[in-house]
């Protein structure tokens, strides 16, 4: 037995736990993450005030429907529908937004930043589109927002970025930030499913909402990667710069195609660091099948981050549900309460970086993305076709790594070409000048494809 | 462009990181993680400063080899050999111990803290052995000591664990925490070699020392993962009751059985929470193959830790190395530029837990830990041996999973049997009631077996 072993109390309620006033907590919402955490902070109070060195009380909390928030929590807590007097309350030090959407979440946001109060938010479409002017205030009155939560729900990736990888230059970051659409794609690929039959299916299981577009179209995982590129690189929020392109118009032959080349097609939110500016881009990707991103199945999320020194680093679990989203947010009230003490200007950044270093570069538009492609077209299987078409895309600078050709049985052929890496820009007017060839049938098919090395 | 944009300056060297007075580091030694350290906050300066808000400065280096030490750093740092002067240099803030052992990095270390000042170490047998002594000084003296280098190297799982997870009553932690062992039985596995081979191709290559031990054997997984149970689970280190078993024995044919029957083997370390007390070993384990940790291949690292509202996170990268070292190292230094000026008592605590609220439950003796089981055991071909083994197997509460049969080349069998989980303590009876046999050719060889669910 060591000698620290001696020194304990076999009681785990420390007396500095048991001496010190709670941290008291206002409730914003109290839906699936709300509920969430109220349930992990009374579940695992002891454990949490063991970590925090002191309790974290729910004091408060605001919703639209009292009474079914009542038989949620009993009678010991304050319950109301006013979310401007929880946060107007003295008696609360941080105020946790669960209310999601950005108008009466913002308002309430920075009445509480400008009663000095700290913020917990997991909203992410909130901080992609206000962020900026969010932490400004809340820097101006020396309060913290956390976020954790907002991005790969109980992945510490905000922290990892934030505070693990500081010694890096970050190269880029790739990520499955989606939990939905990584259940549709690999349902579609183990099953050999289409997409509407998939989306179907999760829409049976809660996997996907009823309207699922900010889901399936990408909305969702770029304002996830809005928040990592500013973590990253140190640019303020940018959302209206991010490209995005969703999973709908995927095709099921696609992935079929994909796999029989050795790639996995996976919806990847990627921002990445380039000597003209910064790559904002969500869209489905063809990754190889040995990666262990390809590997990431059903709704779990993983991130990719490389770093010039620590190279490549991987962080993956549950993106979403009631209580991965509550871990994260409950890290960061013991986030918060082990350092409310603490000198505002010694603080983590709320970017990662300080706020008057945060950097101009530019996000980069699409067309001036550079990455490989897989080119799918149908055409007249008769000589000379695919010269012309090798001589196109050689004509802007793009080199093909390999091909392949299938007969259709409509009649007619599929190519299909990996190119190595090339500019979108110059891909777009390839194939322009390809679909409106003679021998083409169809409207060329193209996937992004994504070595991540 | 937002609002928070138009407030930037294009020049990313910031007033605040200008203005303000450099945090100046001691370094006690320059070999790979020292040299990587200086090379990263060399080259890194300005992004460094962007995130901490201050320079971080090498403002002396103590080493063996003055000369050698000239040669990498130049001429405008203080050089010498006198550790003992650096650590009381008033000019220092932060004191980087990189020169391993437990002897004089000990005295240093607690002379540092003793000398009011920070430390950040990669020394886990330093850790392992005298953490509570070490964190207890600091903690008295109301300094930190930070050591995210110790464990898995660039990857932050320190951070993850006592930040990321706080929400969370940790279930078990599993990782992959030697890269050596993990390249030797990744090699063992694809190319179908002998450890003794691989072993020697290790060392030619540089991913194993001239003396292997200390990686082979486990020990310095034991050292990380010591520090893994503390962060997890609120006990003082106690590395003097780790189960250390290592790969030096492992046969090539149980790495081909367990590929066909499903599983990889890996050298994992296991800390679990159970009623009765803490398991924490080290020990050659099958994986289920379409696990991802089963895919971790190479040097590479891996730790997979599972709390009760997040369920299952995994934390990936290079576990040793200079510059993925170094990023640990340097992302310290960064955490107690930023934290220094914060209020002791609300820092965030050593181990996770607040030093008065660390647990007394008890580390188990390897006889009462529970896992499942791989047997194999050559036996004489003959009716009712599998009768006779199954029921001792029975007799002790075992019951299998699978089995199979293989006759082997030079005469007899070899019978392999998955049981499911079963006391550790009666599976020793049961092997020893089976070697006593009659039927029994060979020592029986048992290796255990990890859902990891």
């Amino acid at each position: 037995m060591t000698q620290a072993v001696q020194m304990l109390h076999s009681d785990s309620s420390s007396p500095a736990a048991q001496g010190m006033q709670p941290m008291r907590v206002g409730l914003l919402g109290l839906g699936v993450v709300g509920g969430g955490t109220w349930t992990v902070l009374a579940r695992n109070a002891e454990e949490i005030a063991r970590r925090a060195g002191r309790r974290i009380e729910v004091a408060r909390i605001a919703v639209r429907d009292v009474e079914k928030a009542r038989s949620k929590v009993g009678e010991g807590v304050e319950v109301s529908t006013d979310g401007h007097a929880l946060v107007r309350d003295p008696r609360i030090d941080i105020v946790v937004e669960l209310i999601g959407g950005d108008t009466l979440a913002r308002e309430l946001v920075l009445e509480a930043i400008a009663q000095g109060k700290h913020v917990v938010t997991a909203n992410k479409a909130l901080l992609a589109k206000h962020g900026n002017e969010i932490f400004a205030a809340a820097s101006a009155r020396g309060v913290m927002v956390a976020f954790e939560a907002a991005v790969a729900g109980g992945i510490p990736i905000i922290k990892a970025i934030r505070e693990g990888l500081t010694a890096n230059r970050i190269q880029w970051v790739a990520g499955i930030i989606n939990g939905t659409t990584n259940f549709i794609l690999s349902e579609m690929r183990s099953r050999g499913l289409p997409f509407a039959d998939v989306l179907a299916e999760a829409q049976r299981l809660g996997y996907a909402e009823a309207d699922p577009t900010f889901d399936v179209e990408g909305v969702d995982a770029a304002h996830k990667l809005t928040l990592l590129a500013s973590l990253a690189f140190g640019v303020p929020v940018q959302f209206d710069r991010a490209y995005i392109e969703g999973i709908s118009q995927l095709a099921q032959e696609d992935i079929s195609h994909a796999e029989r080349l050795g790639y996995r097609i996976k919806l990847l939110g990627i921002t990445k660091r380039r000597a003209e500016g910064i790559e904002l881009r969500v869209h489905p990707a063809l990754v190889p099948a040995e990666r262990l991103l390809a590997n990431v199945e059903g709704a779990m999320n993983a991130v990719l981050v490389r770093g010039d020194a620590v190279g490549p680093t991987l962080y993956y679990g549950q993106g979403a549900g009631e209580e991965p989203t509550a871990s994260a947010v409950v890290a960061d009230l013991v986030d918060v309460t082990r350092l409310h003490t603490a000198d505002p200007g010694n603080r983590v950044p709320h970017l990662a970086f300080q706020p008057e270093a945060l950097s101009d570069v530019q996000i980069l538009p699409i067309e001036q993305v550079s990455t490989s492609y897989y080119l799918r077209v149908r055409v007249d299987d008769q000589p000379g076709v695919l010269a012309d078409i090798a001589r196109i895309l050689a004509d802007r600078g793009i080199s093909i790594g390999s091909m392949i050709q299938q007969p259709s049985h409509i009649g007619g052929a599929d190519l299909i070409f990996l190119t190595h890496e090339a500019r979108e820009g110059d891909v777009d007017q390839a194939i322009a000048e390809i679909e409106a060839t003679s021998f083409v049938r169809s409207k060329l098919t193209r996937l992004r494809v994504e070595h991540l090395s």
